[in-house]
């Protein structure tokens, strides 16, 4: 039974204060020191896990997720009802399996599935804390994550695992922690932020905030969304992360549902009624302000600009294991950034592995069915797992 | 003496219907035919003209602009101030050579620089045509365009040129009248919008359309204006007309006028800025319902659908000489579009030559300072010009 969209709003702004996931919250003598200076008091990070941990606490896996995801990598997200969105690569017998490894994903700061974003509820006020909430940084992400590592009792995660602004994450992680990383695979991601992906983020933003409904971002409050502002935003967004190739492939020119054009503004095309599609499914499930503050988050991510614009010297000496996966047909995380990853290790003598996959689906591959990326996934988790002295599955 | 932009804004609505151009109109005994069904009674096409007509006719060049372009290819634009915008290209001893051939260039059937568009004054209703004008196709531009032609006494031209949207008028004009194209020059175009183009264009309109202010397209007899999603179309837009690297050469990740980030949602990359500021001016010298009209006539461009799927067919027995051009960087229109026609004019057994020139400036090349495309140009007008029997520069 399909839910209505407004059911699925509803849904999603109960999920944001009170998650149907697990959920940890840390109290004013646990505050969250940020970036941005000062710090996130009063804050809770959203999770799920998958598996079991084992008895010496060494098979932890982090999943980090992309910018509109969601804990929910492998289990039904309770808002759209849809399977996780990484089912393909996380579960039992999958490349991540979830029979020998311990798996855990969180939403990341900023977000609206349950970790304290700009739409969850400022305990000091009662209010959404909407733009007074401080702008967090992928770095801000991953200190909220150590903590939920920490809670659970890891000391190192044997792997840290995401795509796109999921491998900024890893990456961070890395340099951030680099003790506490026996491997990394970040995909289809870069050390930074290129000037072309921060200005489609910019026209995001700015599609969002010319939105009356926005209302300098108090819509809660108002009893208001910016709906129209930010289904533009993710239509721009949705383009870049398919091909040319793909965009070809799947809609060419073909029209939707008509023999003709019909010469004027409607949806003649299949591609133009897919994007509405796209723009007008997401703002059930995301909050706009959310999608201001994890673009921001990515726009600020330089990983050599904190190692005084060298990116080697943020992994100098580093003990964790890399495997950089790159899609050819990526145009928004081209492979040339995961190069520049790569020579950045190379010259911090890392142990690296790097891998440019055949995939005419654009940066989006990484979310789909990539048998090379599943293999090249299952391969380098089981030679570190073998390394790490990780019994495998069943104990063996 | 800088113009405010409100000043801009009242000059460009009075460009309109009264421009400052020279502007040729048509009464209800010349209706124009359109591709969508029906005339467009009382109608009227501005335009611009540089050099001298020979007394034999046969040194007629006309060049046809791009998405947001105008008639004052090599001459002052009245609103803005600015030089025309292919004054490197068109001029006196220029590739394009006025003291050489007699140069036309008309603003396009759409447009709002003086021909008939979707905010010009109905003469039936003396309100704005807003959403009532017809959409238009780029056949109806080029037939538009050939009733200016006809009126100049030419009955071929010597050459036909233009780039991006310019370009596809070129290949219509040598598909829709062979015989009045001695030479065709189309640069950074295709023969079909590509599912991809489409996409972005959807996006540019569902901004405009989103805006409140567009008032269902009747902004301009409410006395309002979208321009915060004219402004959001256009910044998405920008960034397709500019290549990864040329981004990455003008702005990479500086900041704009400050020494750190400011932890907000203000302009603190250069880009940002630039995006903005392009979006803030480009409102004040286009309609908006223009913008949906232009776009729409690209979308539904698609040469070889007008023949069977052959693109082939389009230039059957054609007598046309072509040189098609593209960059390298190019990926709006990239040089695969270009050898698609090429392919198609060589099974014509058409007289064409092909140059893809190495540019980082992506889309936007054709508009700089390209010395290749410049050479190219002027090479290949020379050889036509001997071919035609067209006097050199001073009768020579």
């Amino acid at each position: 039974m399909a839910a209505s969209l407004a059911d699925l709003e509803k849904a999603q702004r109960r999920e944001i204060d009170t998650p149907s996931s697990q959920c940890l919250r840390f109290g004013p003598d646990q505050a969250l020191p940020l970036d941005a200076g000062g710090t996130l008091a009063n804050w809770q990070i959203a999770y799920e896990t998958y598996g079991t941990l084992n008895a010496d606490r060494s098979n932890a896996i982090l999943i980090c997720h992309a910018l509109t995801g969601d804990q929910y990598a492998a289990s039904r997200n309770p808002v759209t009802g849809k399977p996780g969105w990484w089912t393909m690569l996380v579960g039992p017998g999958k490349p991540v399996d979830t029979d020998r490894f311990f798996v855990i994903c969180a939403n990341v700061l900023g977000g609206c599935m349950g970790t304290t974003g700009p739409a969850s509820t400022n305990p000091e006020t009662g209010q959404p804390y909407a733009l007074t909430m401080p702008v967090v940084t992928i770095r801000d992400m991953v200190r909220a994550q150590a903590r939920l590592v920490d809670h659970l009792g890891i000391e190192t995660l044997f792997a840290v695992v995401g795509g796109s602004m999921g491998g900024m994450q890893v990456l961070q992680w890395a340099a951030l922690f680099p003790e506490r990383v026996f491997s990394a695979v970040p995909i289809a991601t870069g050390a930074r932020h290129s000037s072309q992906n921060i200005a489609f983020h910019e026209v995001g933003r700015q599609a969002v905030m010319a939105d009356p409904d926005w209302r300098g971002g108090s819509y809660l409050a108002d009893g208001t969304r910016p709906s129209k502002g930010l289904a533009v935003a993710r239509m721009a967004a949705h383009i870049t992360y398919m091909s040319d190739m793909s965009l070809h492939q799947k809609f060419g020119r073909n029209l939707q549902d008509r023999e003709a054009l019909t010469f004027g503004f409607d949806a003649d095309f299949q591609i133009e009624s897919y994007l509405r599609h796209q723009g007008m499914t997401f703002v059930d499930r995301f909050d706009a302000n959310s999608y201001l503050y994890v673009t921001r988050a990515m726009d600020y991510f330089d990983l050599a600009a904190e190692h005084d614009g060298v990116l080697s010297k943020a992994f100098l000496h580093t003990p964790t294991r890399f495997c950089v996966m790159s899609f050819t047909s990526d145009w928004l995380f081209p492979t040339s950034e995961s190069k520049a990853v790569v020579r950045a290790l190379n010259a911090a003598a890392a142990n690296v592995s790097f891998v440019e996959i055949s995939s005419d689906r654009g940066h989006d591959a990484f979310l789909l069915d990539e048998p090379e990326m599943f293999r090249t996934v299952r391969g380098f988790l089981t030679g570190a797992a073998a390394a790490r002295g990780i019994a495998g599955p069943g104990g063996a």
